[in-house]
């Protein structure tokens, strides 16, 4: 008897996501079980109810998304999710709440076609988001030197105590960025630099950014007009400008559709998989 | 690659509609997404989520459906479903909640089959309901002199002014009916009647529709007994009683539910459709 | 035309069971229509969805599963379903919330294969819950001697009279087991014992149940540590312990499972069946 693919979607927004609806079919998903409004009580029952209908074996046809635009509350389902497992029932499972997971590792991976990232000076902008904490998080891995800016220079902290707990050799310097003199001061060593602010924000002025002489690399993650780097374009992908080599929102929005759709499909490969910002990065590398 | 074809399903109802969507699977989409409880405020987001996750030249396998028992509030949905599209992103949508648009193009095709409804005299019976405002809109399109009669001579102005809106050379006289006499003269000189009017109610008595002598045709949308035009069964199907031809609700029935599958598959020849219900009577024509 | 299988889930807990939709995705089911939170008035326009959408020949494609923890409330929707019904328009439904209907035609259907039952002494413990009361409904009908057995007499005595309005000729003695003592004594002349009780209640010791001598088949539907009946194991599946045949709750899980696919298979062979635990019973005689 061959499977079908089930995917469990656990979304805490009452109504469930389309997006990731759309792209689970898309990645070949054959039945999806779409719930809304899901709470970390509910976790339990849905999940058993995806472990203990089909035989370890098989166990690799059904997995689990966690979505949704509230990624704290993601993150305690995925907390949720793992401890239901009973080795060797369990099942797959993707954490990608508010699309976070997918952009963060995008980014980051688009930086790296460019500059390698050991040692090299990133600065992320609006670092403190949960886009932002996990690229602070995968450059730090990579080793990178991360200035972690924020216009609360509280919450910079709180994300560089955060990430050295899972990543002890990070270095991290958090930075208060509350005007245009103060972003400028966190680039003026950077290499690359990642906004990861609100959309129709702008951080740093066109001008300002071509003045920025060692950077190599401009990401912006803002798709709403103003763009969050002055002069940078939601299409931009690997752009040249000013010497600046640039991408906007929608230029690195296609490699985390793709990321998107490679980690769905290899949540199908194995039934023991949780893929978090760290799993998804490391697939990114490999495609 | 080929692509499944998406149906986003916003019904205004908290269990949304079986009825529409096994429509929608006999009719050949081969993902439902249904959401029940929609308002316009969730609009926008579940919208998006149908509108980027696929490229351009491939939207048309992606589409909405609004459905659901209340039909000014669908309405509303549509116009928010509208306001989404940012060209050349966008997806074909089809309105039909609580049927009202499948059912009303039914029946005026009904009648066309038998009469030219250009000049001709037609009276919509309880026309101020979801079904009734829309039948007489098709029939003002047409080209029919129409008599607007409700119990409430108020809500039949309405109506009438509502449809010169759209339609600013329609010809149409409101009426009152409040008794049998006085549904008997807004029949005086109709070659068609249309009674849109509620479930197990009759508005006109057997013997009293058997003396409208210039009636051609004579349907009835109600399917619950009594019937609204006395003496036609919701089976008649072009059946004739007395000289004129009938139509039960059932009758039209057949007809609407061709219409109704039609018209989704319709929604994945292109993506750039609004069927409301004058698109949907014009594709019924080409049936 | 081919008609895709639809099966309409009506589900009485808020998150509609992951379980049974995977169960009816492999028991061959196309396109799952799962609703949550469903209460007793909204079966109606539920299920006249299903029924009005495909001609009667074509009706058996379609069919309704009632689930969800709640019992009662699931009674209540099957109620519901059936007095939708309008000859030959009907579509075949199953209940089996809490899986207590499956549950308790596979314990009974283990105990069948060692011992005829008709005539036999069999003892139920915790037999006033949900699965309890389905286990001494269908051994009265196969004409065992059952001890209906349940700490509150005045529960016990109900369902001795529950049943004796579905099985007049049944033969029950309600009993009151509160100790230790009071279960063994329940068990002095059972030639089977089925235990029934909450996840990880001990209703009877190892050193007890070994000491009832006439005892020939030992099943016990719990599967939490510490077992209902001391010594079985979740695991056995008519494994011999000290001279009796022993069931735990997987080791009746598999039957429960195949009689769960095969109902949900049998539901689209006509359009005019009720499973219920005698009707999933019998079914479970014949695979």
């Amino acid at each position: 008897m061959s499977f079908a693919k089930v995917l469990l979607c656990l979304d805490t927004d009452t109504q469930p996501s389309v997006f990731d609806a759309v792209v689970a079919v898309d990645a070949g998903v054959d039945q999806l079980l779409r719930h809304g409004g899901v709470e970390p009580d509910d976790v339990r029952n849905l999940v058993y109810g995806a472990m203990f209908t089909r035989g370890p074996a098989d166990l690799n046809n059904t997995a689990v998304f966690i979505g949704g635009t509230d990624v704290a509350t993601g993150e305690e389902l995925l907390a949720g999710v793992r401890k239901c497992f009973v080795e060797p029932m369990r099942v797959s499972v993707m954490l990608d709440s508010n699309g976070a997971n997918t952009t963060a590792a995008a980014a980051v991976l688009s930086a790296k076609k460019h500059v390698p990232l050991s040692g090299t000076n990133v600065t992320v902008l609006a670092a403190t988001g949960s886009v932002g904490r996990r690229v602070v998080r995968l450059l730090a891995r990579e080793g990178a030197m991360v200035c972690v800016a924020s216009r609360q220079v509280e919450r910079a902290l709180q994300v560089c105590d955060e990430v050295r707990k899972v990543v002890p050799n990070a270095k991290l310097v958090p930075w208060m960025t509350d005007d245009e003199e103060s972003v400028g001061e966190a680039l003026v060593v950077a290499t690359v630099v990642i906004a990861a602010g609100a959309p129709a924000v702008e951080l740093l002025p066109d001008k300002r950014r071509r003045q920025c002489d060692p950077l190599k690399v401009a990401i912006d993650l803002n798709a709403m007009p103003p763009s969050g780097l002055g002069g940078i374009q939601p299409q931009d992908k690997a752009v040249e400008r000013d010497g600046q080599i640039c991408y906007g929102a929608i230029g690195v929005g296609g490699t985390k559709m793709k990321l998107h759709k490679a980690a769905l499909r290899r949540l199908f490969e194995a039934n023991d998989l949780v893929l978090d910002a760290e799993e998804i990065y490391e697939l990114g590398k490999t495609i």
